[in-house]
C-alpha cells in the first residue's frame, strides 16, 4: 500500500495511492485518524486497506497538491555519513558509530513542490536518502526487533546549504533551511516494498543522473539505525530516519556542482518511486 | 514578571511566579492562552500582568510540581562553544561562527524534576547555560533588532552523555537522551531583568562551585545569535536557545567529574534565581 498526505479543496487530508488516482480517507477520519501521522499512532492501516478495497471514488492527481509524507514528524534524524562510497568521496575513515543530526520538519518539502535557494548562499546541494518512517512508539529496541517498528519507506533529498553546514563541525545550520528537504511522493509500507536492503537508489538533476548506489552499501543498516537512535531517544509513529546519501554530492565535484533556480532534481529509488523537486530562489520579500 | 508553567491537580497551567505563591492562569485560558507558549503566541503578558495584579488566589510552591519552562518548544538550538573560557579548556580555536546543535523538547526537565543518567553511559555531565526564549516569529532578524524577538531568560543545564557526545563529529545523541537538560526554574522578562550581557552564571554539584562566569564572556552575544539562527530557521515563540556553557565541565578535569545518581547540581544566574535538579538512575525497567 501506498501513503500519500496531500491538500485538497483547502483541507489537509492524507489518502491511498493506487494506478488511477487516490482515495481520499478525510471522510473516513473517526475510524482511520485525520492525518498519516495519527493513523500509524493509532494503527488503524488494516482499516485504512479495507477501505481501500470498497472505495469507489478517486481524486485526480492533478486535484490535489501533495505535501511532505510526514508533513510535521516530531523527530527527523539524519545520518551523514553512511554509504562506503560517500565516505571516499569525503576523504573520511569508514565510521564505527552511525552519525545522527537533525531537521526541523519546516525545512520540508513536498514532492512537486520547491526546493528553496536561500538568500544566504548558493551552495545548495542534493542527497538523495531512503527515508525510514517510524510507526509505533520505539525505545530501547533491539536491532533484531527494529523492523517491528517500521511503518514504510519513502524518498528523501536532505538538501544541504554546503556553506552554513561547514561553518563548523555541527552540520545543523545548512540542513535547516526552510524547504530543502524533498520527502514523498508517497510512503510504501513494509509488506508492498518487500527487503529494503536491495534498493537502487539514483539521484538526477536536469535528467542527469548524479548519484547511485543500492541500499546494500550501507555501513549501518536500518535496523542497526533504529536501536542506536532508540537507545538516545524516544521515537514516535511519523518519526523519520534518513538513512544517508551515497557519493556524487555536488560540493565534492571538480568544479562543485551547486542547484540553481529552475533545476530538476530527482531521487528515485525501485520499489517506491520518484521524488521530483523544482529549484526556486527564496524571494527578496522574505529577508525583508 | 516570572512566569512558570506547572501540573496542579492533574492539569498542566502555567502562571505569575510571586513571593508567596503562584498565580494560576489556568482560569483566565480564553483570555491569555492556556500554555505559556500559547500566551507568548497571542502576546497576552499584558494583560497577564494586569491579572497578576488583581489577583488574590495563590497556589502554593508545595501544590505545585513544576515543568519545564516552556515543555513543548517546538524547537530548541543549543550553541556549542560560545564563552572564551570553555574555548580554552577544551583546546578549541575561538569560533568565527556559532556552533549550533538541537535538542528535542522530551530531552528536557524541570527544576526540582529528575535529571536521569541512563543505562548506557556513566559520564553524564552538567552545563550551566542562559536560556533566552523567543517571544515571535522570527526570521532574517538583524542583531539591531533582535531584542524585540525576546519573550524572557531562564537557567539551562545542558546535560551531555560525552560518549555518545563524541561518538562522531556531531554532538545530537549525547545531547538528547530523556530527561537530561534542566529548564527552569521559571522565565524572567526583559523589564525586570535587564541587561542580560552582565549576569553572573554558577553551577554547583553538591554545593561545590564548579562552573562560573559572567555573560560579558559570550564569544557571540544574543543578538548575534538571534541573526544567525533566524538566517537558516524561523523561529516560533516558545523556541528556545540555550548560550553555552563556559569552563569547568566535568569532562576536562582530571580525573573527570561525572554525575551520578543522588548528586544534586544547581544552575544559578543573577536576577533569575536557581535551576535544581537530582540526578536519579535510569530504571531497568525502561530498557526491556
Amino acid at each position: 500500500m501506498k501513503l500519500v498526505s496531500f491538500r485538497h479543496a483547502e483541507q489537509d487530508s492524507f489518502g491511498v495511492a493506487t494506478d488511477n488516482g487516490l482515495i481520499d480517507l478525510g471522510p473516513f477520519s473517526s475510524d482511520v485518524g485525520s492525518t498519516l501521522k495519527e493513523a500509524l499512532a493509532r494503527n488503524t492501516l488494516g482499516a485504512i486497506s479495507a477501505i481501500a478495497r470498497a472505495a469507489d471514488g478517486r481524486l485526480e492527481w492533478s486535484e490535489v497538491e501533495l505535501l511532505p509524507v510526514i508533513p510535521d514528524p516530531q523527530k527527523i534524524l539524519c545520518v551523514g555519513i553512511n554509504y562506503l562510497s560517500h565516505v571516499k568521496e569525503t576523504g573520511r575513515e569508514v565510521p564505527t558509530k552511525p552519525m545522527f543530526f537533525t531537521r526541523f520538519a519546516d525545512s520540508q518539502t513536498a514532492h512537486d513542490g520547491p526546493i528553496v535557494r536561500p538568500l544566504a548562499s548558493e551552495k545548495l546541494d542534493f542527497e538523495g536518502e531512503l527515508a525510514v518512517v517510524i510507526g509505533r512508539t520505539a525505545r530501547h529496541v533491539k536491532a533484531a526487533d527494529a523492523f517491528g517498528y517500521v511503518a514504510g519507506y519513502s524518498c528523501y533529498n536532505d538538501g544541504s546549504v554546503r556553506d552554513w553546514q561547514k561553518h563548523t563541525i555541527q552540520f545543523i545550520p545548512g540542513k535547516n533551511f526552510p524547504s530543502t528537504g524533498g520527502f514523498g511522493p508517497w510512503l510504501v509500507t513494509p509488506d508492498e516494498l518487500g527487503d529494503p536492503s536491495q534498493l537502487s537508489l539514483t539521484t538526477r538533476l536536469n535528467g542527469e543522473v548524479v548519484q547511485q548506489a543500492t541500499t546494500d552499501d550501507l555501513i549501518f543498516d536500518i535496523p542497526t539505525l533504529i536501536e542506536y537512535c532508540s537507545t538516545f531517544t524516544e521515537l514516535h509513529a511519523g518519526d523519520v530516519i534518513i538513512t544517508g546519501t551515497t557519493g556524487g554530492v555536488g560540493a565534492f565535484r571538480q568544479p562543485p556542482l551547486w542547484m540553481k533556480a529552475g533545476d530538476v532534481v530527482e531521487v528515485e529509488i525501485s520499489k517506491i518511486g520518484i521524488l521530483r523537486n523544482v529549484v526556486v530562489d527564496e524571494t527578496h520579500g522574505s529577508r525583508d
